[in-house]
């Protein structure tokens, strides 16, 4: 009998439950008899101990269904060393759980910082597999995450209704669109939209140039402006102060986000009225695209082949159309970023869409 | 021959474009001869003399086409009797416009403000017919206006979105939706969406009713709660201020919108998270849904007969299903609000959905 | 304590699901105690003792699933009195359970052929509410009936889809909308998307003005041509024939359905390429929209209130914007069909969309 | 200055507009001078000389829209030698029109049959591109093609459709899937939709084997089950039979469809009830997925700069996530099937879904 357990952790995503019914499924029509125990709310439910035996029925009909059934939380890596509020110490409590359920195998399904406590624990001498899930795409040794592609579609959603309006009313309109470390979704979802501006975390953009986009359009009879914004754009100037600088900046800032300052800042260099709109969390929404369905569908059997081979350790990814073991160890801690030199940012600038450097 | 004008007016919606291919389809089979001059960005064109003739192919292809192919934009209808900033007397200014283009009549499409206005250039003596649009439904004298069902659907799949997140990680979300005076779209988005509480201009709420909602929930052992919060939504003590006093208070908040503040209370009296979600202008764009396109076919074609019948001074409005044309003079300043003691409220508390009051 | 049954009959359709969990957290809400019964598979389920208590957390979450958690069949009126294979009395079956768990109602959501059903049950003494479901929107005594604007959407987007591919090629195409014996869905469907020819069983057609209008659109430079076709679409000659002789010749037919012997004949009449395609039960499925999921809610909302005020009898419809309890005995065996003289379909011609007449 | 022609050939699909944008945009950012000419139709504009100059313009606001704004033909490769109805060398009528117009190059949008038609020019001395077109996703040489993914989208929306009404009743779903010499479509869209069975034209079936399959799902209490079947999904015996014996077969045949013969195979072999859906073109229209919309782009500046580059004789295909020039010569003739003894075929058979092999 094998025993394994399942944990979904950080910021929830579309197609998670996908990928667990491809986990199971795969393991259902092996020969070998499964147990599989869910750990609620991520981390926390193995720390904790708050687990439950999953029946198969139970991944029947969610392959469609967006959020996860075992809920999710965030756990910070750095803090899974220091001790919780009650002196617990959390990497000795994982390990109890593990042991003590006789578990055969972790699945755990999040993003970098997940990836990093299943690291961790594949380090303190559990079996794990990771299952590489966010919609930043920004996961090293992979080609493309699941929940990628969903939220590239909320978000390009959002931009397609701007559009309309924004061409209604000759203004200029800013999307933010998710991502504070790396701008992957944005600049798909920019491409896609067809924003005429895409300010990532990794192209600082220079205000003037912004600026002179938005004129050069007006000069040309386009009467609107459609910026694709990350949560993580940054200024040249700002992109020059430490990180503890710029964090204190930002809390002193009068305007919620970015947006809000490009907005301001904008208007005053054009004199056009600047709209912001924030998708938010429905980002990471809804039901997941038949894109991220077939992804997850093949990870989670590819998970499945990985554990009844024994062969733990891995992240289970998908590399040129293939879906491929990498060990933990040779990816965790790496992160994914655009890189502005790149082919896809070359073809883009190419076709005119300015990132504002 | 007949010269008519058309102009679209005030916050652009869905299916504008929709009506105003049934109008011109609709002439288009008469066995008149027909001139369509369209008015550049509502009455501005109106008044500066920017316009254009409208050529049949332009109204092929666009009636599941966002925006308007016209432009729009607000002019106040409290200041269509205030000279503009040259001097020029706006209402003279749309006269000449009219008798200059020897115009037979003019096909005015916006919300409350566009009608007022309506009304003021039928009491002039021109012939105009007004279709009512707005994605707020707040217009007297029809049972429903067009872009309503289409914002409904966009802000009913934000909700829907915000479920799936809402639901993995045991949380409150609030979704600003739009409507600063009237909660019909708030209301329809939130009972769709299955929000379980909704908070409208037309019903004030108390912030501990709110709380208390949010603590049954969490004792009836659902860790979510999803709230849909118009933008005009008040509490009840600011419902007592004077609309002046009002309007000072909210600026000098330190909130960019009342979701934010409520997010910030309902933190304070319950201890959950809570985070908010503007899909913005988003709710105004994309394509009309199949209702709004069936509607305005339906008005169109309406009004095109009330023009071939040289019946003026109406609004095209939908009644129990029918097409009718209802005295400008009798709808023109009126409001549709949502009644607390309405049927729907009434049956809406019942299923257990909060207001807050 | 109050228990009642429910049950869902007929063909299934969007919202059932909603209107279940209307009609169950509106009695939740109230001070009584009460027992819901499933019954399985429609009228089956009662005849034959096929039934579950439900518990209020299934209740949870279905606002927005296709499908019906109760499952349906189709139990066709006509064979009611008559004994089934094993010589059972169905009626008295039915009545049986009824008595037997001790039902103080039963909640019926149907068709027209399930309300004729709940007549006779309620003619037997039972008390009966019945919801008006079905994509059809044939039923007589409400103004709309749940599933016909999901459907609406879902034969609409194949009409899009359509759209493009048809402009494409120059070709005639041919959308198949479900509808034997009405032609409501395939009047909205066809307006809404556009449709150049819409033929409805409400008003035969001439395949030779069929032909014209395709022509006409060539001569006008318009290289394509969409026919929204109701499955029950019939010519004039056959409109001529008897029930019983149409139903030879179809049978006779080596045509699929109807379309693909429209597509023969307007191939004959034009010599143009003619496409068909069949969405077919795609248009009872999915998620139901927004409009569907407030009336569901509203219906199931005063449902709940019937039965609390102990009214039964009753369809609970809905009637100019408000829910109306409407005695099944005024309705039951009535149909409600598009009238060819009726004002929307003067508009629709108007506007020159042809309906083959 | 620099001329270039353009034309889109075969079926149509979506993104076509998208890919045109990128390759003109790309273009128009260079510091050449550049003139478009669009063919009408396909090959036949090309033959025919029927040809406009575009202008910049037209190319703007098309990202999202499907179908073609060129229109589109099938002119079969086997056919290009062999001279028209007036005797006309169609090669050679190619060539003069391209000579007359001095094109630098010829943009060619199309899938297999376009591709060696492209190569034909290419060996005839002009300068050609080809850009990998079509929602069958076969074309050897790139990891994917546009349309592919929007097909799947409306693929695996009918299925999401059929899955909540064949649950309802218990039935057994057949949906058709385009693609009738590879099955690219429908094992994506199969298993996007959780198809319990995928028939594809590499993996003949056994009649017996599928319903063996539809019987062990009934066993396991699951009521219903759905087949994705491709459009040239064959069986074991027919696999056996010559081109010429399968083609015969099929026209006698009566069934309109693959999937009319399987229905009633499995109605004989089980005894339960078989609906067939076929969502037939719509799966080549609407507006782009995001993905495609992103894929086009990039692949249109890519072309863009192999024009730039003079370049010429290539297809640009997407190889490992980078855009690149693939000769014609190496790829036009070849087919890219889906392999029986894939990772992706092992891992979905891993998760118990059957080929009926």
């Amino acid at each position: 009998m094998l025993r394994i357990g399942m944990l979904t952790s950080g910021g929830d995503c579309q197609a998670l439950n996908a990928a667990m019914r491809g986990v199971v499924k795969g393991l259902a029509n092996s020969k070998q008899e499964i147990e599989v125990y869910g750990f609620m709310n991520g981390y926390k439910g193995l720390i904790y101990g708050d687990y439950r035996l999953l029946s198969k029925s139970e991944f029947s009909g969610i392959l469609t269904k967006g959020g996860t059934i075992l809920g999710s939380s965030r756990q910070p890596f750095k803090l899974m060393r220091v001790p919780d509020e009650n002196g617990l110490d959390k990497v000795e409590a994982m390990k109890q759980t593990y042991y003590k359920l006789n578990l055969g195998c972790l699945v755990i399904l999040g993003g970098n910082g997940t990836q990093k406590t299943a690291n961790l624990l594949r380090e303190e001498g559990l079996n794990v597999i990771h299952l590489p899930k966010t919609i930043d795409n920004d996961i090293y040794g992979t080609d493309v995450t699941f929940g990628f592609q969903s939220a590239i579609n909320i978000a390009t959603d959002a931009i397609d209704c701007i559009h309309t309006t924004a061409a209604s009313h000759n203004r200029v309109f800013i999307v933010e669109v998710m991502g504070h470390k790396v701008g992957w979704l944005t600049l798909h979802a920019g491409i896609a939209g067809g924003a005429d501006i895409i300010l990532l975390p990794e192209i600082p953009y220079d205000i003037k140039k912004v600026a002179e986009a938005i004129e050069h359009r007006t000069q040309a009879g386009k009467g609107f402006t459609i910026l694709a914004v990350a949560e993580g754009a940054i200024s040249k100037e700002d992109a020059k102060l430490s990180k503890k600088e710029l964090k204190k900046k930002r809390e002193k800032s009068k305007y919620p986000s970015i947006s809000y300052e490009i907005a301001a800042e904008i208007q005053a260099a054009t004199g056009t009225e600047v709209r912001v709109t924030v998708p938010g969390h429905t980002q990471r929404g809804g039901s997941p695209t038949p894109y991220d369905r077939v992804l997850c569908t093949r990870l989670g059997a590819a998970a499945a082949q990985a554990i009844l081979d024994k062969d733990f350790g891995n992240m289970v990814a998908m590399v040129n159309g293939e879906t491929k073991r990498v060990p933990l160890e040779s990816v965790a801690g790496k992160l994914k970023a655009v890189d502005p030199d790149s082919q896809i940012i070359k073809e883009i600038k190419q076709i005119g869409i300015s990132f504002g450097d």
